[in-house]
């Protein structure tokens, strides 16, 4: 266990044989992902967006158009954010419905955003993403103009308010199943970054981009 | 375009030439998942919970235990929530940071969540989950019994207010980088399921199971 992450929000209520709310493993999972789900409400209504995201050190950012409301919202009027990291690894198909399961990873992180409006920072922040999406990429990349980092707004939360669930075994079913004649085990979701599609429109050969580790 | 989707609630302000509220769409893609963020308030705090999904005619289920947070709570105190399905297709890399994005699948879902509270019909539906889990295998497992059925909390929500988003196409730069020296293309997300892995204290040989179709 290295620093925790529980508070009285965070803590895991059900189920805490599969939770934990330890920093470093909080930090892997963030980042082996590329997608998150940024949980926020306006006048009431609880709006869930799918964004990516990336992070240093204690802070995990994401960006949007300057004016998007998974950006924008939480800014205008500050309030605690929720975002769930998931990572679904495989099928768990036990003897019996009831212990039918998924193998995952899962952080729910909360915090209150804040805005990187620094012109320089925002600058390095999109080159931590670029470097997380295709390592060596950015020196490569037609550089970015004035336009572009004010359409583009970047905010973060520092992680200190989180929870991770997670699932790695195969099923556990009543002993009393264990011989019911059914084939019972683990089918795991594998991922992998398929061969590069070059833009049809490219007239040059390049080598290709290198993939991220994370899916 | 069959049956619209779109209502001041679930209609797309940005973006709208990647959005859609076409029925058809949604419930393809809603079919092509096997799992969900379902977004929800709590005394003003919103969370987010990932869980799995399936879909019969026009209405989305979830479950989990009949008292977790995400079948309970909206129940307790009727809301609407918002549920966010999504798949990752792929990273679309341009020849500036700006026009970077990824390919997508991914639909927005509103609805106040009702209780299957009939014994019978929450059978009926957690076959039908089984049946996009793993086709054919419900059949062969040790039957439900009443305590499980009482323990497992099933919710629905009417398809009726929801909106698409997706992204399948080569990046798309700005004319004037088009001759810019650096590869530019889609790299494509595969998944597919692995060698199944056979509970290890599992005695006699069965056939695996079938995986699903979604992911």
């Amino acid at each position: 266990m290295t620093q925790t992450l529980e508070t009285p929000l965070s803590k895991v209520k059900r189920g805490p044989n599969r939770a934990s709310h330890d920093k470093d493993l909080a930090l892997d999972i963030i980042d082996a992902a590329l997608m998150c789900h940024v949980g926020q409400t306006k006048d009431g209504q609880v709006f869930v967006t799918p964004t990516s995201h990336w992070r240093e050190g204690d802070y995990f950012y994401w960006h949007a158009h300057s004016k998007a409301r998974n950006v924008k919202g939480p800014i205008d009027k500050p309030e605690k954010v929720c975002i769930n990291i998931s990572l679904l690894d495989g099928l768990v198909l036990a003897r019996s419905a009831m212990h039918h399961s998924v193998n995952y990873r899962s952080v729910t992180l909360f915090g209150v955003p804040e805005l990187v409006d620094d012109k320089e920072e925002k600058v390095r922040q999109f080159k931590l993403f670029l470097d997380k999406v295709s390592p060596g990429r950015w020196e490569e990349l037609r550089p970015v103009n004035e336009s572009e980092i004010k359409a583009t707004g970047v905010v973060r939360i520092k992680i200190e308010e989180a929870s991770v669930k997670f699932r790695a075994e195969p099923p556990i079913d009543d002993a009393a199943d264990i011989d019911w004649p059914v084939w019972a085990g683990v089918v795991p979701l594998e991922r992998h970054w398929g061969a590069p599609q070059t833009d049809p429109i490219q007239q040059q050969n390049f080598a290709p981009a290198k993939p991220p580790k994370a899916f």
